[in-house]
């Protein structure tokens, strides 16, 4: 499938409240456990996502639009979710999410992007050259990515309590 | 983490509107294709979980709790949504899963489920004996897979967009 704006756009606007609808109100026995060290909570992947709204996106967009001599982007850090969302619970997370995304979505639509702009290039730190259109394809994939993610990490609570299902449930062991 | 009956329910009663979020109004560009022969696409995915309403876990749970004398399982259609998803619409099948899934949980709670029942025992097809408390684990954990799923169904379709960032998205390669 090609990349066309409307299309990432129809993703993006439908995130926020595909996490709410699979978390909003579930116990912390389902959004607090991992996957392991150094992997993502359902909570974490929240947090996560935010920082992605704060942090990498549309700052990322910004560098490539203006064109100036330095188009490197800042290095993202994927673990900034566990100081940011110190103290907050999971209603807070997903409300900020959602916010944060609908002020973006905003300013993405409001750049009216065409082919030309969607063809400038800005310096990835670790791939070298990138397209804006590469960086909001990837923003969807990643969007869709933390789904799946959220999803895998609360059915693993139930790798055990399936008992033989686990060889039917893929999801479980991956 | 255990299996508890309200732990499951919190997660069961969820699934449908999940994915009312991600997919509703989502054009069949998004929702159609699939990962390649014999897989899901988002659209197969719902109709996947329809048929498991209606042949599935409840019809499973019957067999257990009547503790007949032939307590093995009907063997399960994973492709019976190929036939019975034809001529319906996306938002046919949303509303249908929603349906039927709230009907099913009126049930699973009408039962009043103890621990004595949820030890009780079917026989699965491929696995043999299993007891009711698997059973609905299995069915939160194959719910949770079906997002995952659809969530990376619908990535793949950036697999290329996203140029070289795939290094970086596992979701767009498994």
């Amino acid at each position: 499938m090609d990349f066309q704006l409307t299309h990432a756009l129809e993703v993006l606007e439908r995130t926020p409240a595909a996490f709410r609808a699979l978390l909003a109100g579930l116990p912390e026995a389902w959004t607090a456990p991992n996957e392991g060290p150094d992997t993502f909570s359902a909570f974490d992947n929240v947090g996560h996502l935010i920082h992605g709204e704060r942090a990498d996106w549309i700052p990322r967009a910004r560098i490539i639009l203006a064109q100036g001599p330095d188009r490197r982007f800042e290095p993202y850090d994927r673990f900034a979710q566990y100081r940011e969302s110190e103290g907050k619970g999971l209603a807070d997370l997903l409300d900020d999410f959602a916010r944060l995304r609908s002020e973006n979505l905003a300013t993405l639509r409001s750049w009216r992007l065409g082919e030309p702009e969607l063809a400038l290039e800005g310096e990835h730190p670790a791939f070298g050259p990138v397209t804006l259109r590469q960086l909001l394809a990837a923003w969807v994939a990643h969007d869709l990515g933390h789904v799946a993610q959220t999803a895998r990490v609360l059915a693993k609570q139930y790798r055990d309590a399936v008992g033989p299902w686990r060889a039917y449930l893929p999801v479980l062991d991956r």
